[in-house]
């Protein structure tokens, strides 16, 4: 009888009364107290031996951890508790983890998040709203449109008056959540299509009618969209899905700074126009590429979207926050003339993995992608699904309306500023460093460089294609053996890439080089830590010259070809 | 000094020190019993704030609770610690949100959530790892491909060889964990078109190439998907945002039990064939349809779709979870034989929202979507992002693997049965009460019916077709009014949707029913519970033939509008 009674978060769930219990909260404080005895640990605990373990250790390798991972039967009866499941996290989940917190870890843009973070997150399960439609969500709906509406205010500073009509209009939408920047890209992309390819005389659109008749309506063999050469792949993955095909979203050269060539978009442009029978849906623009943190010619980039009447979207998933600095928020300096805007939240943010978004200048571009159903998403309702490509979906606005309450614009404001400081002081430190060259410099808060030994350096300055190309060659074998090397020590992290880059001496000719990349997301990266950086990466290529670096990687037949 | 060492919890982010310590995990025993507490209250407090707070209660109109949240400015400062974010949850956001957690709560599918739920999102959150790519989760990739292997297991049931040389494969992937059923059943399309319109000679795909170049690659006009008419909105979706055309995923008949008529869509596939020049990329089968939680004739669409060589996809993001119970798994026979299958994470694995999945039968499906880039998602690698719409994207198969082991095959299989049991009990209820219609005979767990009184029931049964649809929009409007009064109450809730359903008295003409829907997936929902609901029912039955409900109705000018 007291069994039944009393909740035991000790036993297992072996009957219709121990399922019951796991749906009731429980009543009394001795099974309370477990509980949040169990939350202590994922707060503290779990942060505590992330710290112990920082980076990607590879004292195990991927096919032998992948061996303990292969039983493929669901257990017909309980096997766990949930006291067990969290000490399976510490056992088996954390030690094999990435310590994405850890200030050592400078090479992707998934960080450290404020613990505050866990606790947000939690109250979002805990309310377990969808927020698509009201009927399963009532004010957290109202909530998001607010949180939508000031980060659309951040971008385009819009009047008052604007505001106050849309904040809340229930016919009208200034933006959305989504899982990730790839989703908000789509969604701008979309858009553009339907609203490029919309009603007409005797047409009733692209989404209704397919891409065949919608070429045939408006008389076209072909759309395209124009992008950056370094812009995010999930455009080619929109052009695809979109059925644009993704060869027809056109790269368009960069500059030695990595930023989109006006003259090549215009050469672009106007060779497209030459050929005809070919739609430009939308030009894209990045304010912070994903490889070098590069911002592109914004400005001008709208100013010849406005005169061929061309939707521009900017992708700002990364560096979108940056206008929450006044010191540096002219970096993006034309943002607010962009027709969409990708921002993510698991980003700059420093939300947890997966919150997307995008915002649309006019409030009635989401219209073009609207959808209803008997049963939800009733037309003239506020219910946020009817513009999503998103059904149902968690209430990640609560999370970033705490957050911005919890940080002050200004709070955010000084990550972004130590971001970009650090970046350019690091710069500095690779510069005064004669064992390394550095690749792109810092706008925000991305660099790129490569170890680059100062005897091979003054020979490239000079050589000819053929010798140049050869030492380039050996350039990247060395920079991909160390940064593997530096990852599998489990001491630091730094990400590498392949960038097509010219004149990285006076008139060197281009060529692909395997570059080192250092993102500075993390208040707790200072300089000192990333001269440890470059003094190990030195020390992996004294190595590496003794021959030492070549044994040790023979040894292993790990996780390379994965990682590559 | 002492501040600047001691970590404050009840202070704000209020400079340089204040947001290093958000991203510190606080040492001193103080500050982490705070941040305990906090969790303590999010555990517990919120939960017992809603169970006193059953419904979705109207004291407040939406448009007096969105005056709340009208400003559109981020403070320059912030404005709120962590407490203060908790008791704003408690003051400003569950008073006004719906508690879709209560027993009484039974009209969606989304629904109460076990409380290790949140202990578990939690861990999601604290380890924040981001699965598009290894350098990103390691394990949690190596987890989730586990995971996945599991419920492939469940639905096709393949050799013991088979999940040995795939579980665990970097060159093959057995499906996918998403945002949702939406962006499943769109993946499912997409793959399906892609491989209708392969690369062959001449031609490099339409992902490449796109649709008008796949269309003449292919010599055809268009594209289309078959679906049942009871088919989720999702799938107009992903026809219209693939290039496909939404009006080309066209809806094949049901029958009196809504499920796809065969016949039906023999009829439809022998049309398009003559008519020529059309291929057919997928058919839809559903299990567990939104509406009404039909299964459709899987077996039958199978050998169809086999003896046509279309891709046959089954919408199980209902149904799904069916299988973890053995005295109803069979209410799903066929299922194996779908070449993909959509389930739902956050409906009958009652994980928090949201997590889609999608299952491939052949593991060379995915790469009809693949996408690689530089800097990450490498070719051959294990990065789960390269066959994903999403890019970064939260760990949720962490979730789904706990909740397999705490729960085992059989607690699901148990909530299974009682929803099923419970629908079955309810729908005799309703039969046995004169005051009500049963509309759909139950399957699974979901059942619509009306409100009918005897005296108009019998009238229908002998009425002309001019009088009988005059009947029948009587009884739709005192049908929305009796579930928006009772929603409005607070106590309950039940859906409404509309059908389109033929022979409800035998004979009768097809036309339009606004139904009242009711879902049952809560193990705390009873038939007590479900009695008291309809006892309700009655009561505003009366209150609307006294001409009480409709005085109270014109008193309201809330968001009636906003929920139609």
């Amino acid at each position: 009888m007291q069994n039944n009674k009393k909740h035991k978060n000790h036993e297992l769930v072996k009957d219709w009364i121990g399922l019951i219990q796991v749906f009731t909260c429980p009543e009394d404080a001795e099974t309370r107290t477990a509980l949040v005895g169990l939350m202590r640990q994922i707060l503290f605990e779990l942060h505590d031996f992330l710290i112990k373990n920082v980076g990607i250790t590879e004292e195990i390798s991927l096919k032998i951890l992948a061996d303990d991972f292969t039983d493929t039967v669901i257990n017909r009866c309980p096997e766990k508790k949930l006291a067990d499941v969290v000490t399976g996290v510490f056992d088996h989940i954390a030690p094999h983890a990435v310590n994405v917190a850890s200030p050592y870890f400078v090479g992707h843009m998934t960080a450290a998040i404020p613990y505050f973070m866990v606790h947000l997150k939690a109250i979002v399960a805990a309310l377990n709203q969808n927020v698509v439609k009201l009927e399963t969500s009532k004010v957290v709906s109202v909530l998001e449109k607010q949180v939508v509406a000031k980060i659309h205010r951040l971008i385009f500073n819009l009047s008052d008056e604007f505001y106050a009509e849309h904040v809340q209009n229930t016919d009208t939408s200034l933006g959305s959540f989504m899982e990730g920047g790839t989703t908000a890209n789509l969604t701008a992309l979309w858009v553009a299509r339907n609203t490029a390819l919309r009603p007409k005389d005797g047409f009733s659109g692209i989404e209704k009618k397919g891409m065949m008749a919608a070429y045939k309506a408006y008389d076209i063999d072909r759309c395209v969209v124009l992008v950056s050469k370094r812009a995010h792949y999930s455009f080619r993955k929109a052009g695809g899905l979109l059925g644009i095909g993704n060869e027809n979203i056109i790269p368009v050269d960069v500059d030695g700074n990595n930023k989109l060539k006006i003259d090549a978009l215009e050469n672009t442009i106007a060779e497209i126009k030459r050929e005809g029978r070919t739609k430009i849906i939308a030009v894209v623009g990045i304010a912070g590429t994903t490889e070098t943190g590069t911002v592109d010619p914004l400005k001008e980039i709208a100013a010849i979207c406005a005169r061929e009447n061309i939707h521009f979207h900017t992708d700002a998933a990364w560096g979108g926050p940056t206008l929450l600095s006044d010191k540096y928020k002219h970096l993006l300096d034309g943002i607010h003339l962009a027709d969409s805007v990708t921002i993510d939240g698991h980003k700059q943010f420093y939300m947890p993995m997966g919150c997307g978004m995008i915002y649309f200048k006019n409030p009635k571009s989401l219209d073009a992608i609207s959808y209803h159903a008997n049963y939800v998403n009733r037309r003239g309702s506020v219910d946020l699904g009817i513009k999503t490509l998103a059904g149902s979906r968690e209430a990640n606005s609560l999370i970033l309306d705490s957050a911005l309450k919890i940080m002050g614009a200004r709070g955010y404001g000084m990550l972004i500023e130590h971001g970009i400081e650090l970046a350019a002081d690091f710069a500095e430190e690779i510069k005064q460093r004669d064992m390394f060259q550095l690749i792109t410099e810092p706008e925000l808060n991305i660099l790129t460089y490569r170890v680059c030994p100062p005897e091979l350096r003054e020979e490239m300055k000079t050589a000819d294609p053929v010798r140049f190309i050869k030492i380039n060659d050996e350039l990247n074998e060395l920079n991909r053996t160390i940064q593997q090397e530096q990852r599998e020590a489990g001491k630091s992290f730094v990400s590498r890439t392949v960038l097509e880059q010219e004149n990285i001496f006076p008139g060197s000719p281009a060529g692909k080089i395997v570059v080192l990349r250092s993102v500075l997301m993390n208040p707790l990266t200072n300089i000192e830590i990333l001269k440890d950086i470059l003094d190990e990466q030195e020390g992996l290529y004294d190595m590496w010259r003794n021959g030492t670096l070549g044994h040790e990687k023979a040894r292993k037949d790990t996780d390379r070809h994965g990682m590559e």
